[in-house]
C-alpha cells in the first residue's frame, strides 16, 4: 500500500543528507569567517537515517566492568590476502538488546523477537534537565502521561525511549559511576513501565547502561518488563538528533539461537 | 518530507500482517477440509516486514567448516535470577557482512560503513532455475542488463542481491558442497560486479555461502568489489518472499570497531 512511500523516503533521505552536508559546509565556512563557534550538532534533517548505535570495542563501558568484546585474528591479512577476527563477546555490551530470556528461565530468546516488533514508531521521553541534577533520574508514569498530553497517544507497537543526555558521557567514568564509584545513571521507574505495559508497547530503550537506574536495589524494571515477553534496548546513541515523536526505529537485533540479547545495530528514519 | 509515509508503512505493515495471518488461517482451514495440501509459502503481502536473516548457532554452515559461534554461560539463571552468554564468534558466520577490510589491509571496517548505505532499494536477480542445473551458477553482466531491461534502471545506492533458492538448503550438506565434497554454490561473476561498480551500487548480497561461486579459483569478486570500498552480504534468507524490484532492505550491520564484518540482522520492507 505504501511501497512507494518507503522508496520515496529513501530517496529523500539521500537528497536530504546531501543538502544537509552542503548546508553544514556553508554554515561552517560562514562561522569560520565571522569567528562564530560552530554548533555541536546540526538540526535534524527530515528524511535522514540516524544511527542510534555506538561503535564499541574493549573500552566500551559494561555493567560488570569487564571488557565486553575481545579480538583475536583468526586469519591474518599478511600471507592470506584476507583477514577475519575471532571475537569473544559478552551478550550485553555496546548498544544491545535485552531479550525476555535475559531475566527469565524460559522466555523468548533474542532470535524469537518477532520481526514486526523490530520496525516501530519511536516515542522519546526527555529527562535531560532532570538528569543534570540527579544522575539516577527516572522516567515515571507522570512523564508518560505528560508525553501523551503533549503528543497524543503512544502508537501501538511503539518503542519508548528515555533520553537523558547520557550517551555523550560514554567515554567518561560518569557514564557508569558517581564520584564515589557507585553506579549512577538514569533509567525507567517501574511506575512508567507498568503503565507502558498496558499500552501495547513493544520495547523500551535507554541511552544509559541499564533499563533500571544506577541506584536500583531490585532491578524492578528488568524483572517485570522482560519476563512479560517484551524487550529492551540499552546504550542507545544520538537520540538528541531525533524528534520526540514521528521517527521510525529499526532494531537490528542479533539472531543467534537462544541468545539472552546481544549487540545490535539500531537505526532511525526521521 | 515523507515521515508520514514511513509511519503509514509501519501501520500498513501491522495491518497487512494481521490480514495475512487471518487469510492464511482461513485458507489452511479450507484446504484441510478439502484435503488440498497447504502451500509452502504464502504470497508476499504488501507492507510486510520480511526477515532476511537466518537464525544461527554452532550447526550453521561456515566456509571453513568449523563452528562459527560457541556458547558458554557467563552468568547462569539459577541462583542469579538472570543469565547471559559469553560467545565466541568468527566474524563471517550466519547472515553476515563482508566489510572492505575483509579483503584489504586498510579498507573500511564494518563500523565505518555509512548508515545511509544500510537503508537501500533492493534489486533481486533471480537465477533459481539455472542453479537447479548448475550448483555453481553465477550472475553475469548479461543478467544485470536483462534485469534493467525488464525493470528499469537500478536505483542509486541499491543493494543488488542474487536469488538462487540456496537458502532452503541451509540445513543440508548441499548448501556448501557437491556430492564429492567440493565447494558448490551460486555466486556473482566478476562481469556482473564490474558492471555494478559503474552504477553507484552500495552492496551485493547472496543467499549462498559466498559472494564468489563455490568453484571460484581466485575469489575475483571478493578481491575486486570489497577493496573498492563496497560491502557484501552473505547467507541471506527469504529472498523468495520479495519482489525483484520495489522492496527496501535495512542492513543491521554490527558496529564493533575495526571489524572485518560480522553477523547482521537484515530486514526488508515490501
Amino acid at each position: 500500500m505504501c511501497n512507494h512511500c518507503v522508496i520515496e523516503t529513501v530517496k529523500q533521505t539521500m537528497l536530504s543528507r546531501r543538502s544537509l552536508f552542503r548546508g553544514m559546509a556553508a554554515a561552517s565556512a560562514t562561522m569560520a569567517a565571522t569567528g562564530v563557534a560552530a554548533p555541536v550538532r546540526a538540526a535534524p534533517a527530515t528524511g535522514e537515517v540516524v544511527d542510534l548505535t555506538h561503535t564499541y570495542d574493549a573500552s566500551f563501558p559494561t555493567f560488570d566492568g569487564t571488557p565486553g568484546i575481545q579480538y583475536e585474528w583468526a586469519v591474518e591479512f599478511a600471507g592470506n590476502g584476507y583477514q577475519l577476527h575471532k571475537l569473544t563477546i559478552f551478550e550485553h555490551t555496546g548498544t544491545h538488546i535485552d531479550a525476555p530470556l535475559h531475566f527469565s528461565a524460559d522466555g523468548a530468546g533474542v532470535d524469537e523477537i518477532e520481526p514486526e516488533k523490530l520496525v516501530a514508531p519511536l516515542a522519546i521521553i526527555d529527562i535531560t534537565d532532570r538528569a543534570k541534577e540527579d544522575a539516577n533520574a527516572t522516567v515515571e508514569a507522570a512523564d508518560v502521561e505528560a508525553w501523551i498530553s503533549a503528543n497524543g497517544e503512544i502508537p501501538k507497537g511503539a518503542v519508548v525511549a528515555l533520553r537523558s543526555g547520557w550517551a555523550s558521557k560514554v567515554k567518561e567514568p560518569a557514564f557508569r559511576n558517581d564520584g564515589e564509584g557507585k553506579f549512577a545513571f538514569p533509567g525507567f521507574g517501574k511506575s512508567a513501565t507498568d503503565l507502558l505495559a498496558t499500552l501495547d508497547v513493544a520495547a523500551i530503550g535507554v541511552d544509559s547502561l541499564s533499563l533500571d537506574p544506577g541506584n536500583s536495589a531490585d532491578f524492578a524494571v528488568h524483572t517485570s518488563w522482560l519476563p512479560a515477553g517484551r524487550y529492551g534496548i540499552e546504550c542507545l546513541n544520538n537520540l538528541e538528533d531525533l524528534p520526540v515523536k514521528g521517527a521510525t526505529i529499526i532494531v537490528g537485533a542479533p539472531k543467534h539461537r537462544g541468545g539472552t540479547g546481544g549487540p545490535a545495530r539500531v537505526l532511525a528514519l526521521v
